[in-house]
């Protein structure tokens, strides 16, 4: 298969790993910039760093395929307790990162990969199976990062690929070869192209012009890189790191838009063409496995969360007011039911006839389905518990000033000698994870809830209600 | 009073406001420098153009104290109507401004201060009352703007004001003169300092020295104001309009936190002095006043987020998919809710002895109260429907670049002939008013909440688990 | 029109109502059986006594068709005030019987057939409003209590009425004679049936053979009535009043089967017949006069189920428990939304061509809507609040029994001297209002959610989280 | 220790068990009279039934005791395997009857009590964990069904047991004997008297005197026990079946005030005596074990309110709808969301001192918790599916009568040849799952939420606002 040249030895540490990425000099456009130095440019360098992190955190596991030690990340499940194994670190790292760490994709696309080019040769007598261990075999070898690109442009999503007014919108076939095939179109969504080695590329629609999988490393020429913009993304260049809220990692994987522009696969590298009637069964096979995760990631970011929410508590001296701690149980009951969620489908996860092994369909749906409200919710919860200076608070620029910081370090000072720079770190990071805070004035503006709540209480004439319902149920108070 | 000598004549168009507004040279801190020009700023301009939009759309009111036609923000509301027209209007310019406003809090101040300084003249003899009609007159006449200071940074605030330790955690009289008082704290969260010309500041604390009411002019000697970031805040810095998302418009006030270093204030300007007794009622009248606005002034805001929602479910050729309008009926539900409970607290308002009229407390609570879980909802519904690439947009940099620009117009092309830029914008105006993304990967990643209820369904075994019922219900099925 | 023969003069009195109800002999089916004496059979009386205090409780208008004063259950809305009246006093009677008074239905009917006949006319030369007038006029003297017929039985719900298996499954016209004509077919979910003298049919679909409006006395020949199960409804036949809840009411109105079978209507009793492209503009029109009520009827109910909460609080001796209060405020919230939904749409009603003013449609939509959540929610807190013991009460006959009866009394002895018999009156009333307890168990079962609260907030390790977000957020503890 | 004497010989079947509990002749109380055919009186029978289930459907385990097969809700658990085992049992069974099948909590009082009992003997060098071995083998050589005696009756809860004003509203020790101690006092909230042979008493609260756990036959002399009412308990005691919903169980577990009069326990059945540092132990234990379980049990019947409800569903023609649909996968997500909870703190279980197996403390909790709220909203949602016959719906007897019968069977006919009986039958059921109905007129009066819904879409006016957004996103229409 098409080796990454520039990679020559295994990837040991993330010294490495970096290394690796300056070599291959993937360039990304953004801001209207072609960026060529990706992991040394500070809009990248967040993002990678969160990847780094898996060749720093210890996570073996062993390769079915050679026996060998490899790093977890690109391993195929083999039982019960990988997949149990897998949850587990998701959580543990996204603590360390409050950062997706943008590596699961793949792994995920490498499984599905797996389990259903084994089912295709079994139907259609090809040789897809035997292939992709090779591909396998060598990204475990060279311990390389491979993300997956999903998801098309799709233009008018009420019409089907070959409907569409521009044929571009899906990734699709232009051309056979002899020794490969050349695709066109665009893909959206492709979370750590960054950090990334080699893509892995799905096509989801069940028409056979349209049915293609395959992988490539991610500079292959002809593919365009736009990077998306992100919340706050212009802070990562700004001096200190105080407003970046999260000081070395990004919040999010970062995304780019991909645009293949007759880009040449040798078939070497193509792991269904044609087969249309598997087109589904790749999606659903990423899709469970990558929605197995959710509950873990998420609930490693929440832990994160509710740390710098539970930091401000104490900073404003609030750790026994029963409605903040109310909130806080609020927020672990969600923590925890959305990791309840991905390890339940985990230890419920069974063999495919490829031997690998997947989670259970159903149980991997409502875990990531869960974190499509309760994320927001508890974004929510924490936005109430900070308050309103979650969204005024003034920049570090203002706080290392020497006229008006000793000002600031004054007025934002809190309880039990938390500094305000302390509270800044925090609040900053709150917002950095909680993704923006415009809507906290909906929050704070005119009063916290509580002081709603308050006077609620107060004007609800509960003695009065009570006598009515006294009335009803027949109580006669007169006697008394 | 103290009159604010570089305005010689009444204020009547967005012209003279902005004008007055460089004259007086309010200076603002933001990034660690200085800013004196804050009206021609680009980082304040998006916010003075909100409150310059008080001046252009018409909204007059006829003052009880001159019976000359004024601008309602600066009315003493004298009947139920008053009330209505008030929460009406704020609907109306926040569907032109998805900005706030930043002139509601002043009148909310002022309408507080008038029914709260007649109570303090008849319980005590005072002459309060008086002495802010010649300011409330002053204000119509010129057709001033007055923000409110309200929240003081409170540090442990388990702890009271005098149990603090720095006595300068809430705003306080340090010095007592002939011709006025001295006052020395911070206060956070003054909104529309940027566009303001005269401050309002309330006490909150029912203790004797912390009790003061008083304005003066926004740049008085003394007050030193801190800017506070905002969500992509420096986007207001870059060329092009796209990626602001409201091209015009912030997308909130713009909060300041504000330093008394030992202000000077003359008596004429202070409505309230150790009436401790009072303090609560400001408070009160001041709150009930202001939540009222909320379901208005956000009600307008969900007004536009629905429409660009709406335009994105154009784009992306959904309008007849059911879930889809599901989303929008909920998003529809909960912004007419908001503004049911402005109108019903409006409608509900009473007379006070001071003959200004006030809105019902309860409603009022209630309908800030609905803000504060609707209005996250509102964006996560929005996030919902508008789908990943909200949150994965190239800038607007990108697309004007001559090479990936026509890539990208290619690529992001809509149904119906809506173009990629079309999409941006409106995606761009989602982003701004939901206050950011990050979280949407918790939503998308994976795929949408869609794609995991349709193989919940499908893997939920209905059919099986009618069967259950039946034998339950005791329906017999054999003798079919 | 056909006049009832039995009522010989207008009904006065709450006895005159329930004489005329005797007098009608209207007969209605239940448990097997035709019972004929209604208003004094002890399954029906709790439904008649809620209708009765509609003639008990006073609440005039004036009749803009006689100027005389009219029961406001009558009366044609003139006014906005009229609008706000009626939801006014549907909040102030609910309060009182926490039982639906069965007569804002009719009202609702009454006041859709006039806007909509006066628009028939005006298309189609028609002379219905006229005849309406007479009917509205007779019902306004001698006070009578209309309900509604709205709900086909509708067989196969994806088939139109012409479509299905049995064209009866729809209200019908099987015969046009010279002096009326003839009706067949089944209507659900007739509510009142037992305390009322005329109904008002409606057909909703907009088919010709199925479009007509008409009115009859309620014992027309030909129509069979059958009553529908209610939880708990042979505790209304028991001995003792304790366990039925509500001692002198239901808890809602009661509603009937109606079978039409071969029904004849005379033709000044028909207000529509084939003008079917007006069916539509009659449903809406009834919907929206009935879904503005809905927040202040449940609004009044929920005034009566928080009074027995906020009693059983007291008897539980937790009046000062936080997060009980919590729960309090969050049911004040809901019961005010809902009101303030009722009051916003009326105070926005506007008038017809008919003259008739009804309620802005948008707001009475959501208003209901809210409904349909919100009392769901209201219980699940009284629930939570009132603790299992709300589910496993046992029965005022133990209570009374001289051997077991004061083991329960000390038993169940209440804090403050509350009884055991007050907490069992304001449990039932609880249970009575809220329908039915068998979730109590999910809710309480394996102690109240508040015992698992404290387990999480022991077993969250914050101090823990926090640390991952100090690290994160760039602060170092160290140093300290 | 006491065993049972009428019991001679293991418990081999159903019809064993059911002779076991009349030769008891456990007396309980119910509506002010004294039942001692407790196992044949139509009042328990469905009670009885449920847990008879638990004789009927093979769930083995092997005595880690003895090494002999016994029944898995007598067995100590040995392992992980074990913990999962015991959950998805209950949603099996569960699904079976759709009834508390109250015999977990007893297993769970006995796995908390040998784990406890175990530590008291560590610490104190006492002898409860030999002496309750020997109880448990007794146990399980007879499987006999153990009930637990939890929650007193507490009076005023912000007093503690000893502050009370009568000592007897927490059980309590009044009298040690040589051979064992006297108790009195009165618990609540007991599960399953009218099945169980014995029942285990634990103490909750942290002070010495009021600290002691013990078992006793549930007929041992001096204990009164009084039946709580249950929503619509009386349809148990009618003819048909159809009105009781579920034909054969009843819908929760049926429980009991227990008043203990001078009961004498032997010291051979005290497992735990002033040892009050252990109290909150036990609990903890038992509640641990406890919630584990409520995601299964609720989830299995959940199943059958969702088969349920989708046989109304296609009973109404409505299976392709895609707003039902859209309700249906919320049933599913929340019932699988509880389920993974109960699965994921099973799997996450550890081996206690003891060797006993316990689950995950904090995700048992976070189970229990959900179901506080997921099985209101389950409910909420099949009544909004199930439409408002659900609560309309006339008697068995109506259906039965030969005059009404037929008229009823033709009305309530549904699609594709589903009968009126059917649907009477799923209606119930769902009702009697539900708890009760009352509140389906506050769902579908005035029409159910998606007539509303539609009406706000319809007046929303969309393209309005979209057009508001595109002017503040700088969309020029115009040059189209």
């Amino acid at each position: 298969m098409a080796k990454i040249m520039t990679i020559k030895k295994p990837l040991g540490t993330a010294n490495d790993y970096r290394q690796s990425l300056r070599d291959m000099k993937t360039a990304i456009w953004a801001f209207g910039e072609k960026i060529t130095n990706v992991p040394d440019h500070p809009l990248f360098i967040p993002h990678v760093n969160a990847v780094a992190k898996t060749y720093e955190v210890n996570n073996p596991a062993t390769s079915h395929l050679t026996g060998k030690t490899i790093n977890r990340f690109n391993h195929i499940h083999q039982s019960v307790d990988d997949l149990v194994k897998k949850v587990k670190f998701l959580r543990t790292i996204n603590q360390l990162t409050a950062c997706c760490i943008q590596r699961c994709a793949g792994q995920d696309a490498l499984n599905a990969t797996y389990v259903v080019t084994y089912e295709i040769d079994q139907k259609y007598g090809t040789n897809y199976h035997e292939r992709f261990k090779k591909f396998m075999t060598y990204l475990q070898e060279y311990n390389l990062v491979t993300i997956g690109a999903m998801t098309d442009v799709k233009g008018d999503r009420s019409k089907k690929p070959n409907q569409q007014a521009d044929p571009d919108l899906f990734v699709h076939v232009v051309e056979e070869r002899k020794d490969g095939v050349v695709v066109r179109g665009a893909k959206a969504h492709l979370t750590g192209v960054s950090g990334a080695h080699q893509v892995i590329v799905f096509m989801r629609e069940d028409s056979k012009d349209y049915s293609i999988v395959f992988s490539c490393p991610v500079n292959t020429p002809g593919i365009t890189y736009i990077f998306g913009r992100q919340s706050n993304d212009t802070r990562k260049l700004e001096k200190g790191d105080i407003d970046k809220g999260n000081a070395e990692f990004a919040c999010v994987g970062g995304e780019c838009v991909a645009i293949f522009d007759n880009v040449f696969i040798p078939w070497e590298d193509v792991f269904m063409y044609k087969e249309y009637d598997f087109a589904g069964m790749f999606v659903e096979a990423f899709a469970s496995a990558h929605r197995q995760n959710y509950g873990a990631c998420k609930g490693g970011i929440a832990d994160v969360l509710l740390g710098a929410t539970y930091g401000i508590i104490k900073a404003n001296g609030l750790t026994n007011a029963s409605h903040i701690r109310d909130k806080v149980a609020d927020m672990i009951n969600m923590t925890e039911t959305l990791y309840a969620g991905s390890l339940a489908c985990s230890y419920e996860g069974h063999k495919t006839p490829s031997g690998a092994f997947v989670a259970d369909t159903m149980l991997a749906n409502i875990t990531k389905h869960n974190t499509t409200k309760f994320v927001y919710e508890l974004n929510r919860l924490s936005h109430d518990i900070c308050g309103g200076l979650l969204a005024t608070l003034p920049s570090e620029a203002d706080l290392r000033h020497p006229e008006i910081g000793p000002k600031l370090e004054k007025a934002l000072a809190g309880a039990a000698g938390i500094t305000a720079e302390e509270k800044m770190r925090l609040l900053r990071l709150v917002d950095n994870i909680s993704g923006g805070t415009a809507c906290v004035e909906a929050m704070h503006g005119a009063g916290p809830p509580q002081s709603q709540r308050i006077m609620m209480l107060r004007d609800a004439k509960l003695e009065g209600k009570l006598k009515l319902a006294e009335k009803l149920a027949g109580i006669k108070k007169d006697k008394k």
